[in-house]
């Protein structure tokens, strides 16, 4: 039948979804461009807004990396991974929405505001998630669909840990009602973790790989 | 004379709508973020907003999964190609525009807001779905732009799909005389039957190139 | 020495060309997002918008059909490629900005606006065409850049194309002056005419590459 | 363990790049769009607004070109160089942040607005040069991350010029508190003066590469 490439689908599927999320990741600044010029005290004032933009900078940066990681261990993309995916990209591109909304609840709103604010926060983080905990499951019992039999592993770990975003965005929501602040700055060891792991995991394959690193 | 790789082509075609798709589908979240502090009250009295960024995100997902398919079995993009494709997405650089008529019109407009807003909708739809219907006719009656000749079935069936879309949105202006919210909301099963058709459609072949899956 | 592929290079470079004429295409739709619900009235009104739209995404639609069929020409760009293909990236990133001018002044401003905005407008055009102009000649005196001799033709005779819009920008200038909206509406068959040659041009190469076609 | 092509990552963490600068490039168009008509004298009043968008454009250009430059002699992204990217990223899609901030305190601010808005400006370049510096002593030190051993000769190059961007940031603050538009314009140098190395520097590569040029 038809003939299609297994790399050029999964090809733009990654090129669509690099798009979305750089893009979601640059309208971020949307909400420091002012509308009249600011005073240095302006300026100082506005450290919300800074927050709430590194906050969201590497939220996006966090799931770029590991969309990476992912779907370089699929071989082949069918519909239901690109609709999996595309749920993915819904709560991607919807990350500036809670992020302006923090912003301006911490700069000018009360305490109702900004945990309202923090709990649209949690809910985007909720709705990356689990399409992609499903996703994660749906390529596991798939392994035609992945490089190799170490992806199926892969794949079940990544589930587990996706899932742990649910509960963090559940605590965020908690410690919302104590601090909104506390809960925004909750996130950023979040990504920490997450950036580490990432980074001792693919290292540690990559030696293995490539041999020992005279460095 | 010149060479030009057909896959060079056909490449560049993809990598641009692509990027048009993504950017049309993140700009939606602009009509999302307020300009000052948002109360839970607020927030909860802006669902039309939410529902008008469901049905475009849908809307834009499902054309970018329909190109992805349709793309796919053409091997050479000639100029008309290029062309008829730029017509598509022209209809898709427009969707914000609908999307923010609707969702103004829905919460704060009056009757008379709301069937514009929805005619303004169908007619991007329109825009989208009669160069698309030219360009499926067109592929079909020239396979040497086709991968295989079972790709010249695949584009006059969606012909027909393409042009059922016109049909939609006829529909939905009807409906938005009696109501305009129904009228938005009859879009989001139609998305539904569309994502299903092509999730069977390509499973089965998928099947036959693969051999049968165990999962 | 360092070991750079040509394909590479030039992929990036088309990769980035594409993201940018993408987005600036796609951008234009903020001009027709209202604040507000909008009575039909309203939108008939705001007609001068979607001329405007229609004629900048001509406007990018054709530049980026042109640069396709120049960067397929292109084996190796070297730093001062990348650099002349920057100033046109410049001239297409603008195009949004005299879009709206003449919106608005068609919409609200008097003739002097109206004569200014298409000024912009025409000037943007030129600061596109000039590094152009400059890049097909460069290119054209360097053949081990291009991918085969007949290209040195195409890049003198594409010099003379672009060269010609720098006609067309200073005619829609004087036009101007007698009549904004027909300096305007003046682009539009100029897009014609380029897209129709570039199909008659690229289909006459590629019927002598495949043969005939017997549709 | 999992197959993971070195070319693939690359390619990803560029097509990832080149969208995030393409889209804070032609975001910078957004502080040219007026909400109303524009009189001649009110475009011309506007200079400042041209000037912030031609510096920001050639920062994101010169960004650009380097990053080109460094990544093409990459041969594998492990993680800890997708971060330090991110970095990069990270202060490129801040730019249009003090580009407005520039342009609207040159147009309407006071003094202390200008200097703060230039302090922000070429904070946001120690925002883009530190990771930089960072990424090319690290790709220095692990040559197996690179196409050949004279890209290890490049990178230490690299890094001394990142680190002199330092040194021009903070210059452009110490003159700024003399003139504000004087600390602007010395980024057009800068910048002038970087492409002419790249230019001069690729060009004898590629000519040892490929021999003498007759044209």
């Amino acid at each position: 039948m038809a003939l299609i490439e297994p790399q050029r689908r999964t090809g733009r599927l990654e090129a669509f979804s690099d798009a979305v999320f750089a893009i979601a990741l640059t309208l971020l600044v949307l909400d420091l461009l002012p509308e009249r010029a600011q005073s240095p005290h302006q300026l100082l004032e506005n450290w919300p807004a800074y927050l709430a933009y590194l906050t969201a900078f590497l939220t996006i940066g966090t799931v770029w990396l590991n969309h990476n990681e992912a779907i370089a261990r699929v071989r082949h993309a069918d519909p239901i991974v690109m609709l999996l995916n595309l749920g993915v990209l819904l709560g991607a591109s919807l990350v500036p929405w809670p992020t302006v909304l923090v912003s301006n609840a911490l700069r000018e709103g009360d305490r109702a505001d900004q945990v309202a604010a923090m709990m649209v926060f949690a809910g985007v983080a909720v709705i990356i998630s689990v399409p992609w905990v499903v996703l994660d499951l749906y390529l596991a019992r798939r392994p035609r669909l992945l490089n190799s039999s170490a992806d199926v592993t892969w794949m079940n770990r990544h589930a587990v840990i996706s899932a742990g975003t649910l509960l963090i965005a559940g605590v965020s929501v908690g410690v919302a009602f104590v601090s909104p602040l506390a809960s925004l700055v909750l996130y950023l060891p979040v990504f920490a973790v997450f950036i580490a792991a990432r980074v001792v995991e693919t290292n540690s394959e990559f030696g293995r790989e490539t041999g020992g690193d005279p460095a």
